[in-house]
């Protein structure tokens, strides 16, 4: 029976199997240590004479466990008996064992196969899930019910910019940006409290550290809602849970990104600020004005938000009734919708939705658009819905702040931008 | 605060608010009984005159519990204050409250918005949100890691038929029709076992109760098997672990639609037979031979399994090798892949995959196929691949045979269909 790297300790003495990746090879004349990977770690193997490995080969091995506290772990394998199960061409585009800091984004990106490889990338990948299942796992205590909705619609909800075209049997249709229609339907529906994880799109052409064209939308949308602030205090609550499931599930891999996220105590203190005020406090801290929060006065919001109350997070509520989409709930000029910054980042927009029927139909030639332009969405209003509202967590976003990555990209297993559509 | 209408027995005599859609009215002269409807069930209210209400209207409202032998769940609400949050136009297109299953499907899809009021219908997605639950809680218990990958892709792995076409930036990409290369990818990274919940996309014209054109994909990969027995073994796990989930979270579901799910102990006895001697079984009950297992056949050989097995599933295995895709595991003329077949519908294709880079480059041109012609594909092999392989799970599919729906669309919240792009 296959034992995983990390527990080959408790066999110290025992002749065991162990299966994996081969990660370094040193020889020293006389003798060979290999390290082996597998999904749990790493193993020094000893072979008394030179195997042959390329590195990345996959092997499959028989020896007996003895201590050596120089060992990861402090075990390692004399090896009796190799299997090669797969031979890796010694000709790697990037070293799988190197220090991936050095390689850049694009090296790591256009090699996407041989990088994910790098133990420092892979586990990025595994704190996301871990993301992804405490994110369902609180929604699912708290009455929500998971959907899945379609990602091809025959018209735009948000106005029909910045939409990717398909030909669906010679008609054009297009990818969704956000299942805002489906998650609000849902709602509607009986179901009361819904969350998607699901893909989203957005045909936007610019190619920043901090855009993707193909994100993972972590959704949610609750009905019966007295105000935005009844979302706000759920996102606080839902990320506590989710940055406790991290910081309990992932120890070292926030550890080697020498990270850490905010207790359920801190998320707690996340100060709610009204847009304009935000604008201020921009102001106070910069000297600039500024007509709305660009990247710069994102990051000086969390300072302040550090500084003053012990969080990196700061929610903006209030906005500007021409910056939000035309389902956004008004409150005079200004709208009853938010976002959340963290670490310098906005990671979710949220707000209250429109769930009048007749402040609809009087809203939308504000914006342009007619009830016949948007489909079906009008009827989703027009047979009765509660007050609601929702948000959306961006996952790669989220990832990028907790582990401190520089590009959102890192923190997408095959992203697309404007250039890249492989691997 | 609001209770909810599963709930209100537990406060009988008490003062209490509830919320929720008018689901059925029935003025009796001088008394309106009222049925609330909830995401947790139905309430009765009891109004001393006419509300004036139209059906599917949300309304709030306030008053005292009593018992009443005749009401849903033993008691009923007088109201004493009623707020109406949204009123709902009196022509629904179609009836809410009616028998569901007088609505043809044409109708229950072109009114999707409201047909999924309706308890029956909704409650399919209830149900739905529990498979998917319980079918990543088994898979993270034994070791495996949720990826998310793109739907985006330069060329396909199945072969370049049956891909929607999708404008990038003015280039033509494909959406994926599984996420083939991506897991496989993914096992060769050295997450080793991985599982994703993610939409797939089948170009096909059929217009079927079997396919749809857009479906939610439950994907397994694993690595460092020794044949595709490993998988089938996964997969009776599994299931048993996500009918067992669906038996425990939904029996007034299964109750609603005369549903039953097989144990634990009946999958486990799931038989597995070979393609050859699937067809022999075929032959044998229906009189007729067969050179592949048409819809007729998959029935038949459910009976069988019932009948012999007493479990409504069996797995075939051993397809031939030109009914397989081309990185299918060969033995022979035949292959290391298989089927499962539930209730008389093949809900999985599985099976162990080429990890080998030199039998690879021998396959590709039995196939018409090239290295070049395949991206970023044989990369993954290139470099170092375990053993791996597995299956796929479409989750309208199990959906609609655990409930025994008809149409596979009646699973799916917004079906995209031949003809349907909305809503």
């Amino acid at each position: 029976m296959r034992i995983l790297a990390k527990d080959i300790a408790a066999h110290d003495g025992d002749a065991i199997d162990v299966s994996g990746w081969v990660h370094r090879i040193r020889n020293l004349g006389g003798i060979t240590f290999v390290l082996l990977r597998d999904r749990s770690g790493l193993a020094q193997l000893v072979y008394e004479s030179d195997p042959g490995f390329t590195h990345e080969s996959v092997v499959h091995v028989h020896g007996q466990v003895q201590a050596n506290e120089k060992a990861p772990g402090g075990f390692e394998i004399h090896v009796t008996a190799t299997e090669t199960l797969a031979v890796a061409d010694p000709e790697l585009p990037i070293s799988v064992n190197q220090n991936i800091d050095e390689v850049g984004i694009d090296a790591l990106l256009d090699h996407r196969i041989v990088s994910l490889r790098n133990p420092r990338v892979r586990t990025i990948f595994e704190l996301q899930a871990v993301v992804v299942q405490y994110f369902a796992d609180y929604l699912r205590g708290a009455g929500f019910t998971e959907i899945k909705s379609s990602k091809i619609i025959g018209s735009g909800t948000e106005g029909g910019t910045g939409l990717f075209t398909v030909d669906y049997f010679g008609e054009p249709v297009f990818l969704a940006q956000s299942p805002q229609f489906y998650k609000q339907a849902m709602v509607a529906s009986g179901l009361e409290r819904v969350f998607e994880i699901g893909a989203a799109y957005r045909a936007e052409k610019h190619d920043t550290p901090r855009h993707l064209n193909e994100y993972v939308s972590l959704d949610v949308e609750m009905g019966f809602i007295d105000s935005e602030s009844d979302l706000m205090d759920l996102e606080v609550e839902l990320l506590g849970h989710v940055f406790e499931g991290v910081a309990r599930e992932c120890p070292s891999i926030l550890e080697e990104y020498e990270a850490t996220v905010p207790t359920r105590e801190e998320m707690a203190k996340t100060p709610r600020i009204s847009h304009d005020d935000a604008k201020g406090i921009i102001k106070k801290r910069t000297g600039k004005s500024a007509f709305e929060i660009n990247p710069e006065g994102e990051r000086e919001l969390c300072s302040w938000a550090h500084e003053e109350h012990g969080v990196e997070a700061v929610f903006v509520y209030g906005f500007p009734r021409k910056k939000r989409p035309f389902y956004t709930y008004p409150e005079g000029q200004k709208t009853r919708s938010f976002d959340l910054l963290f670490r310098g980042l906005e990671i979710t927009t949220g707000g209250q939705r429109i769930h009048e029927y007749p402040m609809l139909l009087e809203t939308l030639p504000r914006f342009g658009l007619t009830e016949e332009g948007l489909g079906d969405y009008c009827t989703i209003f027009k047979y009765g819905c509660p007050p609601h509202g929702g948000f959306a967590i961006g996952l790669e976003r989220i990832t990028q702040k907790i582990l401190g990555l520089q590009n959102v990209k890192e923190a997408s297993l095959f992203p697309r931008d404007r250039k890249r559509v492989r691997p």
